[in-house]
């Protein structure tokens, strides 16, 4: 089972260091971790998937809760969110293949930002089976090189994850 | 000077810990590290986006180098490159106010992924520039969440970044 986790942290020095020691020291399989800026300039989000059952996830939430710079630790639930990962894929194309790229492309609404001759940069942006997907369609033409950047969620409607509760 | 380094990295448990541990410890300054899968299951691929001169470049490139998981490092020109982050954007939104912020995404080719009565998620791919400009356009709304995933960057063209170089 995969559970997203969402957490506000201090954006301090060392935090990064610190939660993905605490995940590798207490061997949590982690999917993805993503940390990025806020709409609070000294705050991060960090969006956690991790692979486990209800235990596991209780025990990651907990040991978070711990770490001085963690603010505050939630859940995602899958049914009542948004989650969302970007892929850069360089796949071989030449005269004859470039025409079969370009309709998968457009069957997943992903865009090209790169074309030479013998190859395609594809922009997809998605859910992680609709990356999967493409990905695998893509497989046979030859994929060269693959840049993904892990899983961001966010709760659908007016519910926020903030500091203080809102509502 | 923000430089864009990329690195192949062993897919082990700890490998994050230690390179978020070394950038601490060292005190670079990091503006985003993103990491995640590659075209092969083992291997991961480490983006991460530096603050300083040349010099620091050259130390963290030679730090990095150092640790035991890391295979390969080396710099993205942005001249050369394809970079691009992920954005997901929950802000207010009310009847009044929606037409205006559907334009809004509609000009920055950004997709509405939520809607509901006080607010919607819009979620935009582009280099830190388009989503910079994006962000200061929807302010004045009222951004209630945001959560970005970091640059990931790319070559353009036929090159790529392996273990085994390739032409």
């Amino acid at each position: 089972m995969k559970t997203t986790i969402s957490a506000l942290v201090e954006n301090h020095p060392g935090v990064l260091s610190r939660v993905a020691g605490l995940f590798s020291r207490r061997g949590f399989n982690i999917d993805s971790l993503v940390v990025g800026t806020t709409e609070t300039p000294d705050i991060s989000r960090m969006t956690i998937v991790v692979e486990g059952d209800e235990h596991v996830v209780e025990q990651v939430k907990k040991q978070l809760n711990k770490l001085v710079d963690v603010i505050k630790v939630s859940t995602i639930a899958p049914e009542d969110s948004v989650s969302r990962e970007l892929v850069l894929i360089k796949v071989d194309a030449d005269i004859q293949t470039r025409k079969d790229i370009v309709s998968i492309a457009e069957i997943f609404r992903a865009n090209i930002v790169d074309v030479s001759k013998k190859s395609m940069i594809i922009e997809l942006t998605g859910d992680k089976d609709k990356i999967t997907a493409f990905e695998e369609l893509l497989r046979p033409f030859g994929i060269k090189e693959l840049v993904r950047t892990g899983i961001i969620a966010m709760n659908r409607g007016n519910k926020t994850i903030k500091i203080e509760e809102e509502d």
